[in-house]
C-alpha cells in the first residue's frame, strides 16, 4: 500500500456509494451497435448517442469498413509520418473540398486533433480565449499548451456565449496574438455560438477564431457541413475542427485550414506525430459516408431537423423545460439530482436510454436528462419516449417542480 | 493574413526546404496494410512498423473484425461512460488476467492512456520523475498535469536509465507523493529499462512506479507479456500502461493495475471520459491475437527472437554501430543527417522501408536509421535490407566515417 492506494479510496467514496445504493448509472454493457441496441438481453432505444444521421450501421458503410478490413487490417502499426495510405489522403482532399476549406488532416481521435491545433499555434507569445461552457478537449489543450516550459500562453475565459465579455477580454489581453476557442454546437445545452458576432469581433482584435464543430457537422447548413455554412461565414473563420465520431460513424478528428496552418499543425503537434494513424476501415466508414452527404445531404439534414422539432414540440406540450437548446439537442432539466438519476433509472427499465448529466458535468439545480434526437429515430421511438418521459417526469415530481423528499432508490 | 499566417510560413521554413531538395522522407502513401506493401505501386518491405508478431493481417484477425463490424459499426457514436459494450469489458478482464494485473481499462489510443493516467494520478502534492528520452505521450501528461490550474505538480528528470540520477531527484524532491514514469523498452535506442534498479530504488522511497512497455509487450518475458515477465518484477510496479498498436494490431491504450487506482483514472481521466470508445472491430482484433498469444505466445516470441539476433548480427558483421541496443528495435547509426536521409532514399527505392531519425528527434551527430525487425519479416526480407544496407552504407560512407562532402541529392 501506497500513498496511490489512499488517494484513490479518497477519491473514489462517491463512486462507491452511488455503485452501493444502485444509483450509478454509467458503463451499460450494450450488446450490439446502432440506436436500437440491447443491454442484459433487453432492448433498449438510445437516445445518448451522437448518430445524428443514423448512418453509422448503414449496410454500404459496414461494406466499406469490411473491405478495408481485408485491405489493411485495424492498424497500421506506426503513426502517420511512417504509416499514411493513400486512403488517409484521399480523404482529407474530399473532406477539404466539402467543408470548403484550402487543407484537410486526420487525427486518430477529436480530442488529439484539438490538444495537437492548441498546442502548435499557441505559443508565450499568445493569449487563449476560452468560452466557460468548453469541451474537454479544449480545456484541455489550453492546460497542455500552458504546461509547456517557456512556451506557456496566457489563459483568460469568457461567459459562455457573450460577445460582450469577449471583447472585453480581447481588450485586455496581455499577449500580441489572440486564439479565441469557441464551439459551435454547445452539447450540455444544445444552444448555438453566437459566431456572426464572435466573427466581427475576432476580426476587428485580429483574433484567430479555432471553431470546434463537431455537434453542427452533418446536422446544420443546409448541406450538412455545419454552423458556418448555416451562417454563411466560413470563410472568416480560419480553423475548424471536427470529428468522426459522431455523423462520420467512426472515431478520429478533422482538422481544417489554410495549408499553411494546417501543414504547421501535421509537423509540430505531438498528439498526431506520436499516436498511431486512424485504422482504415474507420476512414472507409467515414468516406462512405461522405459519399451519401455529398449526394444526400440536404434531404438528410431536413429529415433530422423535422424529428426534432417534432420532439422539441412535444417536450414542450407535455411541460418540460429545454434550457437554452435551440438544435437537435435538448437537456430535459430536472433540476435535482435525484430527480434525475431516477428518471434516467425508470427509463432505462423501460427500454430508453437517456444520460444524466449531474454535478459536477453541470451545475447544482441544473441537473438534467439529456435527449439527442437523430435521424435514426423511428416516430415510434420517439413517442415512446415521450410517454416515457410524462409517466416518470409527473411521477419523480419534475413536471410539478415539487420538493422530490427522501426516497429509496 | 494575420499573426497565425506568419508564424506559420516561418516555422515551416525547413520543411519546404526539405520537400523542394525531395530530402523529405514522411508521408509515404501506403497502398495496402502490412510489412510487404505498396507504395507509387512499387512493393515496399516495412522495416518501420511496429506489429512485432507480425499478427495485424492475419485471417483470423480479420474474420473477427469483420465480424465486429457487422454488428457494432466502425463506432459507437458516444464515449465509454454512454457506450461501452460487452466486448470492452470482457477484453479488459482477459487482459487484466494475461498481464496479471487485478483491474484493466482501455483507452481509445495509447497517448490518451498516458495523459489521462499521468493527470489523474498526480496533482500538486505530487512530484512527476521522468527519464530524459521519454516518449511524447509522457512529455504531453506532464504538460497537462503541470498545466492544470491549482494541481500542478513538481516536475523532474533523471538521466536517461540511470538509477543514480533517479535517486538523486527522489531524495531532493520538494512533494510528498513521487510518481516516476518509465518505459520497458526506448524506441529511439531500442535498450531496456534498468528496470530492478528501479524497482529497488521507488520502494524504498515511496515513489510509485508508472512503467510504459508498449514495444516491450508481446516482444519480451516467455508468454511475450513484457518486461516486467522476463525480469520477474510484475509484482513490484504498481501501473502498467500498453497498446493496441504494435503487437495488437489495432490502436488503442491499456491501463493495468490495482482496482482501485484503475478506477480513479476511469473516473478522472477526461482523455477516458470525453473520446469516443475505441471501435468494436479494433477490439475484436485484438482479442483474437489475445488468443493467439495465450496458446502460441512463447513460440512466437522466441521466433522474434531469433530473427533478431540473426539481424542483428549481421549488421555487425558488415560493421553497422547499433547503439545501445539490445532488443529487435536496432538503430543503425549513421551520424549525420544527410548520410541518413540519402540511405533511407536509397534503401526505399531500392524496395526497402526504414525511417531516418534526424535532429531534432535526435541529437546532432546521432542521426540514425531505425530497423524494427519483427516476426513477420522473412528470411529473404531480413536478406535483401542486408545487402542494400551495406551498399549503401559503402556508398555514403557510413560504414568508412568518412565525410560525405557536398553532395546533390
Amino acid at each position: 500500500m501506497s500513498w496511490i492506494d489512499d488517494k484513490a479510496r479518497s477519491e473514489l467514496a462517491i463512486v462507491r456509494e452511488n455503485k452501493e445504493r444502485q444509483t450509478y448509472p454509467y458503463f451499460r454493457e450494450f450488446e450490439s451497435g446502432g440506436l436500437h441496441t440491447s443491454v442484459g438481453g433487453k432492448p433498449i432505444i438510445n437516445f445518448s448517442s451522437n448518430d445524428y444521421l443514423g448512418l453509422t450501421n448503414h449496410p454500404k458503410v459496414k461494406a466499406a469498413a469490411n473491405a478495408a478490413v481485408e485491405k489493411y487490417g485495424c492498424g497500421l502499426s506506426s503513426s502517420r509520418p511512417q504509416a499514411t495510405t493513400t486512403e488517409h489522403v484521399e480523404l482529407e482532399k474530399r473532406l477539404a473540398k466539402w467543408f470548403g476549406y484550402e487543407s484537410c488532416l486526420l487525427f486518430t481521435t477529436g480530442y488529439q486533433a484539438m490538444l495537437g491545433t492548441i498546442v502548435a499555434l499557441a505559443d508565450k507569445d499568445t493569449t487563449l480565449v476560452l468560452d466557460s461552457y468548453s469541451h474537454a478537449c479544449i480545456l484541455d489543450g489550453t492546460f497542455l499548451a500552458a504546461g509547456i516550459p517557456g512556451r506557456a500562453p496566457e489563459v483568460r475565459f469568457f461567459n459562455h456565449n457573450s460577445a460582450k465579455s469577449l471583447e472585453r477580454i480581447l481588450k485586455t489581453r496581455e499577449r500580441k496574438n489572440a486564439l479565441v476557442l469557441i464551439e459551435g454546437v454547445y452539447s450540455l445545452d444544445g444552444d448555438k455560438a453566437n459566431i456572426k458576432e464572435f466573427v466581427e469581433i475576432c476580426e476587428r482584435y485580429d483574433a484567430v477564431l479555432v471553431m470546434d464543430d463537431a455537434h453542427g457537422t452533418g446536422t446544420l447548413g443546409t448541406r450538412g457541413t455545419g454552423i458556418l455554412e448555416e451562417t454563411g461565414l466560413k470563410d472568416r473563420v480560419p480553423v475548424l475542427v471536427s470529428t468522426f465520431s459522431k455523423t462520420f460513424g467512426g472515431i478520429g478528428g478533422i482538422l481544417l485550414g489554410r495549408s499553411d496552418i494546417v501543414e504547421l499543425v501535421k509537423h509540430n503537434a505531438r498528439s498526431f506525430l506520436f499516436s498511431a494513424s486512424l485504422p482504415v476501415p474507420v476512414v472507409a466508414a467515414a468516406s462512405t459516408i461522405l459519399d451519401m452527404l455529398e449526394t444526400d445531404g440536404p434531404a438528410m439534414v431536413t429529415e433530422l431537423h423535422q424529428k426534432a422539432a417534432y420532439m422539441r414540440g412535444k417536450l414542450k406540450d407535455i411541460g418540460f423545460e429545454l434550457g437554452a437548446s435551440n438544435t437537435h439537442i435538448m437537456p430535459v432539466m430536472c433540476r435535482e439530482e435525484r430527480k434525475t438519476v431516477f428518471m434516467h433509472i425508470g427509463l432505462f427499465e423501460s427500454g430508453v436510454m437517456m444520460v444524466p448529466l449531474i454535478y459536477p458535468s453541470v451545475k447544482h439545480g441544473e441537473e438534467r436528462l439529456r435527449v439527442n434526437v437523430t435521424r435514426g429515430h423511428t416516430q415510434e421511438d420517439m413517442d415512446t419516449a415521450l410517454e416515457l418521459l410524462k409517466t416518470y417526469g409527473e411521477a419523480f415530481f419534475v413536471l410539478s417542480g415539487e420538493e422530490i423528499g427522501p426516497m429509496e432508490a
